[in-house]
């Protein structure tokens, strides 16, 4: 199996479990190193199969390196896993649940997730313009008639969001009316999500370079303390998503996918996601009409920059989003502490 | 094979040759109606085969019936066809080159594009967020966490964009680049095209309501007399995606698939692409930036003042655009002359 980029990506796990899916992934991930979030209590041990090389930080680790920003990082709650993209020193990072297993093409053959993901991250996207035969840069298509040439040479990729086959991403209300839909439709295609669109990034499968978009990739404040919980990748998508456009970098969706096995209790979930799906109605709004300054030419600059827009523009909604202001604030102090520039150029 | 809305949808077929290619879409077209434009020499006769139900427009037809409007309508260009949109009194339009054969699904099963065409216009579109599992109306696919469930009522789709196996639409460049490139993947999705984005939209194998967008769907000014050619439904495209976005409707691409049998003349092409290559690096901007007023609230009022700022906007690249402006004010005098507001409610 080929493993393209190992030295230059970090796999990261949010789990509170042993990592017995693992094994399953041992000829697609055994090459690369592996950053492990355990949340939860940081007295458990948690197991990694044999062979793998990985750091683990439990809360205890968190807090020590990150004290007294430590709080802006979600407990109980999977948007804990931002703290490895924090802590890596790689330039790009993969992440997935640890509930995915290997998915297989139509063919039958096993799909590595991360050659697909490197694909997306290595290409080009074209976010101004939409091309009908999807991503033009993959073997077998190009560019359509009718798309200007001033803009094949496409723009750098930030994020690669994949899919999922079996267990489809449903919100609470959708998993309640549907408790028995299989995604089983394998959908052939890699496209760039257009400059101003917002999509639902998921967190579960999910490539992105670190250098050009880490510093935006925070999943917010969930979980406990918390008002609501299963936004945290939905909030990184939203921010992500503007910044890249802001910045003139890509997002793309579709292939690979992961085998999602078992879907999360929707009772426990409805709880959760309730207040965001009254929120949303004006968060998406909010991303929809915002424009960062010209000013901001760099994704810490934009981040702190939407900090201040949020505290501004969403306080009103509820006490939460000054509190998740203050704490995008703390999570670039956070970034820049393990990040320092002199650091990144030595990469 | 089931025939659906067979009394509400016209088969427009621009055509210069005997229509033998509808011998091998008996199955799936012969229960509904063609309007046959017949460019170049009218005093030829073409062939339709047996059995069925059609009528043929040659140029002196269109003469007659659009009198001193007729030269709106392009001569010995494929852009001749909308001259089928404006004479039919169905509500929805499919149109298809006759170098495009049935295509088959992975499972080897013909394509029906109709029943394909017609779910995409008969089901909601999505223009206003991104779902990342697709068109969320097909069955087995719904909207994904973190849709926002205001937007799940989708709007009305306007537009229907259906590609093609085998040969590809690209440009002359392009296809003296790749002369051997062919389209093998099937990509199983449909999906809308998000507002604000445009899309190169592609004549050969496309369906749309009359009712929502007709009144737009002008392949301009195009073949002989004009400095350029093969950007008829590329114009569409751009002047429907505007039109659709600001009466918040919606374009759809993906399946249907046709297969294109066989590829035009590179070398022709680039003789009339050639202007059109340089063009649309002014055009696609103009088309980006626009915006039209709020009190163009029907799609007639809406091409008219699109027809309006092409003259003002684009008039400094060429006189080919004040005249393709005319053009287009000729179109909607000529659409209306067919559809008058009286017969349009009686439909």
């Amino acid at each position: 199996m080929s493993a393209p980029l190992a030295d230059q990506l970090d796999i990261v796990i949010p789990t509170i479990r042993n990592l017995d899916f693992l094994e399953e992934w041992r000829p697609f991930f055994q090459p690369y190193h592996l950053i492990i979030i355990q949340d939860g209590d940081p007295t458990k041990r948690i197991f990694v199969p044999e062979g793998y090389d990985y750091e683990l930080y439990n809360r205890n680790d968190i807090e020590r390196i990150l004290g007294d920003k430590a709080w802006a990082i979600s407990f109980k709650d999977s948007a804990c896993r931002c703290f490895g993209f924090m802590v890596s020193n790689k330039k790009y990072i993969y992440t997935i649940d640890d509930d995915c297993f290997v998915a297989k093409d139509p063919s039958g053959k096993p799909i590595n997730v991360l050659e697909q993901h490197i694909k997306n991250l290595l290409t080009p996207s074209t976010p101004f313009f939409f091309n009908t035969l999807y991503d033009p840069y993959r073997e077998g298509a190009d560019f359509v008639r009718g798309y200007p040439f001033s803009l094949r040479e496409g723009v750098p990729t930030a994020t690669s969001h994949g899919l999922w086959m079996n267990i489809p991403d449903y919100d609470a209300p959708t998993q309640m009316v549907k408790p028995r839909e299989r995604n089983k439709r394998y959908v052939d295609a890699v496209m760039t999500v257009p400059k101003g669109t917002l999509y639902p990034m998921c967190g579960m499968n999910l490539a992105f370079d670190r250098e050009l978009i880490g510093a935006a990739m925070y999943f917010g404040l969930m979980g406990e303390g918390q008002p609501i919980g299963r936004y945290d990748d939905m909030w990184a998508g939203w921010c992500t998503k503007v910044i890249c456009d802001h910045l003139g970098v890509g997002c793309k969706t579709g292939l690979p996918y992961v085998w999602h096995s078992k879907a999360s209790n929707p009772f426990t979930n409805l709880r959760k996601e309730y207040k965001g799906i009254f929120w949303q109605e004006e968060i998406i709004p909010f991303f929809q009409n915002l424009t960062l300054s010209k000013t901001s030419t760099n994704v810490e600059d934009c981040y702190l920059e939407l900090a201040d827009k949020v505290r501004k523009g969403l306080g009103h909604i509820d006490p939460y989003f000054s509190k998740l202001a203050d704490g995008m604030v703390a999570w670039i102090e956070g970034w820049r502490l393990l990040n320092p520039p002199a650091a990144s150029l030595e990469k």
